[in-house]
């Protein structure tokens, strides 16, 4: 039986190791994905840190990636309805089994609340077979939605990754209209690509809180007209710069994407009366904050909208999106560093401390 | 000089007393408003209590009022352009002095935050002149934007008062969809015309949590279908029978009417998952309150709207809606009573306590 | 073999005949329904006189029907996740196979436009199985959505038919906001259920023009606050009886539930300056019409949109609705007719000739 | 007393020609703009064929106008409550007297269709004052909305003129979302400017139909990834083109900006299922069109949406947007002409013959 080299975490907390797995039979209409990269994203740190619930250790981490269709049984088809071919590089939509058939989905049109969904490398354990990125190969079972890459460069697709559609989403959902000033908050990977996003939506103007340095320089390159580096301005003197920036009134729409409970209190500050305020950076039980609802919330007339997870829409049209040479440009700049799968635990250290903007996972080297 | 009867607050918890004041001249354009009845609302026990910022003590509450047009100088025309006519019953838009010339009024389009106005009975005081309902006669200046009353008894009205704009932006806003479950906290006037609005905008079920038990009654009697006495049930049976009522799930719409800072996290907290929650009780400052923005809001994918003030638009179809006999029962079923100018203490105790649902001044009794 | 009597088109413009079927052996998770009504309505006329395309005749008509699960094979799930029960009486969604994997469905979230749903009684022939109401039993596919009838008549229910959540679309893609004034051009089954659909949204007056006298007595019946006879009046007194009735502004919103193409340009023309006109008549081709861009729709402002089918979500809340005694009082006063399977074809008179409102089979008489 | 030189449309069909006129006593909050460039737009070659209503000839075209503040009497604001000083150059909203006091401002908030607007150049006329662009003076009355314009060039400015609010107005109502496909039908003004403003709203791929040979250059330098010769290719091979370059499913959205009636058609037709078509090109009388109801617009979901004049926001958020030299670039490279008051005629001709894409009026010349 073919062996199959996968990067696991064994249990929370522990380091990650390499196994060798085996290759499994396909059923029908699934297809074995030679993976050419994988992401190692925050929620991987996360998934290390045992930080989130309901994962099936031990776990193959890796959620979005990109690869070549080695082996396909039966069909998978694209939403055009053509078959994907042996051969083709694809990415494919890390949340599996959105039954379209529950209250969520069929009522309430909330699918990314499915309580069916799985998600490949987080919610699908190593149990459930080769379901992760951090391996030579994944097992894409059927109903599995690939994406055919055939315009863009695996590492520029990996550089929007799944912080990509996740903006999308959050950025769409923010109601960005034409001359808006856009306050983003954090400047990790979704936000930097809320950064390039709202620009991309018709903001005039964008403004970046973050850090370290390097993360908003980063967010300059991408279009950000001004950032602020949250370690060197305490709270008062951040609100000060927004105003600022903002003709004394706050933001037209912020966009928290930070991880910081605290920040989602900032956001409603640093947002002018009647504005949006965007809770993308909360995936992660941080604990709780204070806030006013008088003076933050019900005066100011704020829309204040979570946002979580992403669907298919989201997927294909950040794909589409970065598949456009001219579009892409800001996200090909990113800096990224490549990981062998020997290497992942520097990976995920590499993530956590923030010294890199993106780690990627790359079996084949 | 003619003489006016005002009931006048002269400052922060001191006693309202009956003062007898000028008639003034009329500008051009502007009326004189013989006040049949006016309204005594949970703001005016704040301001007695000197809780609201800038208002302008002495002052003249009384911001919602029903009157006959005993004097007009120039003219002044409703929105269809016709003319006002002495001798008619009307109502007035407390909102004065919206600029439609700033940054919020034209660029925002968020004219409740325009921060030129000016509202009659709170932040125009006994110095602006006849400024309140509390009195016998109200100065309405030019600009002021009268509503012609001839189908409606001022009783009837009045049982809708400010409370019914304010409850109408409230549930516009919601964005109830046929079908829905909407869950109202709070059973003030507020919280009683949003019932009755989400009702009448097609939600099919309307729970309401809120106390003391005659309000919960008056709940019931204007349609919602359950009900529950905050008193005498804690949190967690709270949240335990908001799921009874909604197969497990959260209200699909929650509304906050309450005051009280706890009670926005709990909307949360009872909406199901990418639900919507309105803010709409939060008008005085109450302290801070905490949650969690994983669990509460980015988790659930909620949707959570302050909203602040109303403008002519919810202000005209809330009178018009009162002024439909079949639309306006469930307020004129609710219990009012009546006060002299002399008896406004009183009438703020009433209203403080909760004793009465609506207290309302006759100032020519 | 066990024995089915089903009423078959057997190619357009033939007769309804009655047919003895064979029982369908039942697949995994599919089920076999006792039919204790199901509908006549207006598509099934255009279904006799071959008017739609893409009909795999012979047909057994009747795609919105009432009865009791007689057996179940494997399992069949609400959407609650609760399995269904042999002896129970349910409805289900006409349409079947929405395939939630195509661009449609997954990237426009246009579900209502896939192009590989099949619709019981109509896409679906005789060739495909028990396919339609009109028979002493339909087999139920894998995968068809069925709804659990419990507090409902099912005359009641059949009142609504599928004009209810076909209204149900249509009312609420067309934005009703609490307060408006909504015109209803067309009397039948959706008309009338606009009509009681658009109060229940919060319309505060709904007009209806149509024909003949008693359906017109029928829409006051059911809420229509005043009702013109089309075939007395012509455009010119229309339009003005219209502007009589919206303070010669045309009205908030305007439904067409017609089928005559030119109720399209008179709905643009019955409705004010930046309102919302809804096409939901126009289900089959009747042939072109004409009007001036300029006059009817670019200088008024207006927003004119083209409603097709209905997806779960609205015959989910369609059946809540009229499970709710207080709501389904207006449908269950509409003036139905029974038939058994053998006068199918005087259902088709009765209907087509709009002498009863609804016709109804009743295949068990 | 001072005189001004300004050119007249005497009435319609008649050439226009120079005449003297006499400077204005300035009322109190009014003010003397020293014009730098006014526009010929396509509505002046209509003003001079006559094809408006409600245009008081002799009349004074231009309606969109850059120049100095000469003199100030009283004080004129900025929405941020800022007073103009004399010699600061400013644009100012060609619409005044929005009456923010009528059913249509107030309750409808559908200001566009204020029957109390005035538009400079249009509406207004000779008699009204200096109230036009082509003149070496505009007054402006009290209520003008003047915009600071101190960070772009008249030039670059005028290059936007009407067409860019008026396309900012439609671009935003047409609902683009990110990764749409956008197809603009019509290369003038107004259709550049959308194009422009819809690849900066998201939209992937911007396709255009038009017509002549250089004004499609121009979209293309603007943006447009592709487009279509509307003189060299029949309605058949339209359709076909614009499914080629849409997966053959049609554009997402489509913004008409022709002109023509058959135009508002070819976009249904043009646009995929539950797509969104707006219509901004019929601002003038070109008679009817036909459609079908059915296939055009029902069967296909479609959102139609005309689109009429624009308020202070869209302006506002043009000048912002055309003051930031990154988003100016596509609008500075437009191809423009300039013409002395004296040779009017002659800019009317280019701007009607299609041979500049706009023609600029500089009166000091």
């Amino acid at each position: 039986m073919t062996k199959v080299l996968a990067a696991v975490i064994p249990e929370p907390h522990a380091p990650v190791e390499v196994r060798e797995l085996d290759e499994p039979e396909l059923e029908t209409d699934s297809a074995l994905l030679r993976v050419e990269l994988s992401e190692v994203c925050g929620t991987d740190v996360y998934l290390q840190q045992g930080r989130l619930e309901g994962v099936p250790y031990p776990l193959i981490p890796g959620h979005v990636s990109v690869g070549r269709l080695e082996k396909i049984r039966g069909r998978m088809l694209d939403v055009e309805g053509h078959p994907f071919r042996e051969g083709e590089r694809v990415t494919f939509l890390d949340v599996h089994r959105t039954c379209h058939a529950c209250w969520h989905c069929l009522v309430a049109r909330a699918s990314t609340r499915c309580p069916h969904r799985k998600v490949y490398g987080i919610t699908y354990g190593q149990r459930d077979g080769l379901s992760g990125g951090w391996a030579e190969k994944i097992y894409l079972k059927p109903g599995t939605r690939c994406i055919r890459l055939d315009a863009v460069e695996p590492e520029t697709f990996m550089a929007g990754g799944c912080a990509l559609p996740t903006a999308l989403h959050a950025v769409e959902r923010s109601g960005v209209r034409l001359g808006d000033i856009v306050l983003v908050l954090g400047s990790g990977p979704v936000g930097l690509s809320s950064v390039i996003l709202a620009r991309m939506s018709g903001a005039l103007r964008t403004l970046c809180i973050g850090a370290p340095a390097p993360r908003l320089e980063a967010a300059r390159d991408a279009g950000a007209d001004a950032t602020l580096d949250i370690e060197h301005h305490d709270e008062g003197r951040r609100l000060a710069w927004v105003l600022e920036h903002t003709a004394g009134r706050g933001a037209d729409v912020t966009i928290e994407a930070t991880g910081a409970p605290e920040a989602v209190v900032q956001a409603m500050r640093y947002t002018r009366d009647a504005g949006r305020v965007l809770i993308v950076g909360q995936y992660t039980d941080h604990g709780e904050v204070s806030f006013n609802p008088h003076l933050d919330l019900n005066r100011k007339h704020l829309d204040v909208r979570g946002c979580w997870g992403s669907d298919f829409s989201h997927f294909y049209r950040a794909a589409q999106i970065i598949s456009d040479p001219a579009r892409a440009r800001p996200w090909s700049q990113l800096n990224l560093e490549r990981f062998p799968l020997a290497h992942a635990n520097e990976a995920l250290a590499a993530v956590s401390t923030g010294r890199v903007i993106k780690a990627l996972i790359d079996p084949q080297s």
